[in-house]
């Protein structure tokens, strides 16, 4: 590497702020490039003449202020893209995600009053807690920091088999359960082994996108079910083949129904009669309000077409990247050797961590303190609403889950977007509930999403008085 | 739920070991099974009276001595597998997997002198810094706890692209950066994006065995190129037509080899003409002895037809579960999407603590120390080796990396495995070559891989010298 190369790749290093304050020593540089320290002098010399670098004889190169950068800027602009027709063919799924359009929350710029669903407050996370059971993971672990099982280490599988059941009354070996990094993983195993051309999934429509869009990148053909106010409407199914369905009976996504009972049943004997699977998505089970807990539908089979999937981003946080799935157990040897060759194992100490946080009892005092608190915002959201809103809305979804579908009456489903980007220009954040749908939205009026989890208390009322002037602006013109 | 289920689960729940000491209390459980509290005490009762725990007035109910669990103790004997006939087919991916036979080490009884490769030992891993690098991510992170850019956050992939200056001079923008759970999952990543029925690809022969069972179960064609000392020998490639190539330059895994510059010339040649994406494993790069270090493929090309995967596994432990890609700027949006749709996100906070450990400089001056000591392990290990086995053997790739491979003249390639068990019922871990190998094994004796990451130094020379004992035992057996 000559002298112009290292100067030209050290300065662009500088504006991207690679280094918060120090260069690397002159020492260190020559011995990883290959280079004499005199040539890495010279690069810094000329670095410093030209004022990205500051030099004091006997202290290490500094980054000259203005390009010392906070760790959380984001620079780097945006790339140049080049042509990739010298690439090979992308592959089925990759086309269908080059198609795809996917549009992620945290590309928007932040709003105070952000009523966003999906993501729980860093208040509410058990920081103190989940730090001592990292530390305790950390320092004695009986473990080899080698691979392990790929399935999850058996005090994380055997924690969590005692939590479903005490939680959710689901009976299962902990040989049954393979510890994945979050739902999303856990859909993605049932893709990897189900999924292929000319296979049919049924989904609930609307759903939660992120399962939809893998369905569909995996080349599956969906098959798109309605849902009411009870979740699937199971009756649908009657003349459909599908082998795989994809439901989500303790709340359902967005619409926040609870499958009734006899649903459950005729839902299992479906898919008893057509040999198909139903992936049974508990993603908020464990946050109800005024209602007895519902048994999942994986109780009511023999556990053999049944897979039970959840996950811990829910309970703590989505930056904690641990879920399970519970497999019938004639699927547990051949969903090991997927989770293996997707990404060999879950984090460890994550894995260790969680296993202590369940066993002191922690995973169930938070769940148990975090469904009182949220029980009490949703009180306050679901009033306030009334009172700011009154006859103008209609409300979907609110005795369980940590968030609500929000129908406006007065507004036309063509003017969702519109009403969501003039909210979000001042700083109310709520989330278009059509783009959920595939094909049976069959409300005229625009609904939205409005979560709970992640906006502070004290900042629902106010948010609601300024929803309450923003929609009589947009409703009536004239006031604007 | 009734006394009799309720009674029958919680004494398979103590008899797995669920409950370390103490049962939840009454009240709980009532609350979460919707029962009264009267039911419960009634079973706690009856499991006190079969001597499954123990109730004292105004205590918790406490797990019988026998039946409390040290935390690492596995239970739960082998499921009884059910007929899955009525479920629905397995993909081709599915198929494939059901077929597949892994041998997994973590199944292996621990021996004592384990030349074990793949992992590096517990006492080489960071604790300290790591433990600090942790906890400032979860004390000071500016990061809200909801999801992030699943390309990984801006901070770690700024300074991994510093990283990767310095120390491979891999010069790409950060956005080319995608971070993945570990080298597995960026070869996952590749293969979702590339990968199909009808498409090609070639790899190593022998190679690292987790992507070949992962691109064999994508369902392409595999094409396997032979090896030689000094790495892929891409002559063969001249009539091949392949989607994607991949290879371990650095350190050809598991030979050892080097890939001299003109053979990297020639490669990326081939994958000009022929419209193919070289995947660049850089597996233990880091790792070099005695030579100076070499420029990755990536950075002869334009970067647009070679992608970057390396792992912080082979680095820290294979407990961090951290690795990254540097894709080709046209490839960028595709493979956030596919990362989106496989598990959302990595760790959060193991991203911030990276973060924070190289951007203290820990990473480069861990690495600068096990660099040290492998070193000198190494020397041990080869010095040793001579010392005990003087002709009889062969040592292959001993100048970068983390393990060598031992030919051994006088056991034949049949006595492979008999050897392995041999040496492993008498506490020696080595393991076999030939299952690395597919169709280009060309020698007649047995080879076997040693690693020295995870076997401590002292037991180096009592484990050569039982391994000198036990191979003169095995090759003439009258002595035995």
């Amino acid at each position: 590497m000559k002298f112009k190369d290292i100067h030209s790749v050290l300065k662009t290093q500088i504006l991207n702020g690679v280094y918060p304050v120090h260069l690397p020593s002159t020492r260190y540089l020559a011995g990883e490039l290959g280079v004499s320290r005199t040539t890495v002098s010279l690069v810094f010399e000329q670095l410093a003449a030209e004022g990205y670098i500051e030099l004091k004889q006997g202290a290490r190169a500094k980054v000259a202020g203005e390009f010392s950068l906070k760790p959380d800027d984001k620079r780097g602009g945006v790339a140049s893209i080049p042509s990739v027709d010298r690439l090979p063919r992308l592959s089925g799924m990759g086309e269908q995600l080059s198609q795809l359009s996917m549009d992620m929350k945290y590309r928007l710029e932040p709003v105070l009053y952000d009523f966003s669903y999906g993501d729980i407050a860093k208040a509410n996370f058990p920081t103190r807690h989940w730090r001592q059971s990292l530390h305790a993971a950390m320092s004695s672990s009986p473990f080899t920091y080698d691979y392990q099982d790929p399935a999850g280490l058996a005090v994380l599988r055997n924690a969590l088999q005692g939590y479903l059941w005490r939680a959710r009354g689901v009976n299962c070996d902990p040989d049954q359960i393979i510890i994945t990094s979050g739902t999303q993983q856990a859909l993605d195993i049932v893709a990897r082994l189900f999924l292929d051309r000319q296979r049919r999934v049924a989904l609930e429509d609307p759903c939660y996108k992120m399962a939809k869009n893998l369905f569909a990148a995996s080349m599956a053909e969906l098959i798109h079910i309605p849902v009411d106010e009870q979740g699937l409407m199971v009756d649908h199914l009657d003349t459909i083949k599908a082998d795989l369905v994809y439901v989500t009976p303790s709340h359902q996504f967005p619409l926040g129904g609870t499958l009734p009972i006899e649903r459950r049943m005729k839902l299992i004997d479906w898919a008893r009669q057509h040999g198909s699977l139903i992936i049974e998505d508990d993603y908020d089970g464990e946050y109800r309000y005024d209602m007895k807990p519902i048994s999942p539908l994986f109780n009511f089979s023999d556990a053999d077409n049944v897979m039970y999937i959840s996950s811990v981003s829910k309970i703590l946080a989505p930056v904690i990247r641990l879920g399970f799935m519970v497999v019938p157990k004639g699927l547990v040897d051949v969903a090991r050797k997927a989770k293996a060759l997707l990404d060999r194992q879950s984090g460890v100490f994550e894995q260790i961590a969680l296993s202590h946080f369940i066993s002191n009892g922690h995973y169930e005092r938070h769940i148990r303190q975090s469904r009182k608190h949220f029980a009490d915002i949703r009180r306050r959201l679901l009033s306030g609403l009334t009172d700011v809103l009154g006859n103008d809305i209609r409300i979907s979804g609110s005795a369980a889950g940590l968030h609500i579908v929000v129908w406006f009456n007065r507004i036309p489903k063509r003017d969702e977007a519109g009403f969501v980007a003039y909210l979000r220009s001042h700083s109310v954040g709520i989330y278009p509930v059509s783009g959920l749908f595939t094909q049976h939205q069959t409300t005229d009026c625009a609904g939205f999403v409005m979560g709970y989890s992640s906006i502070h208390a004290d900042l629902i009322h106010p948010g609601l008085i300024r929803l309450q002037a923003l929609y009589r602006a947009f409703v009536e013109p004239s006031n604007r």
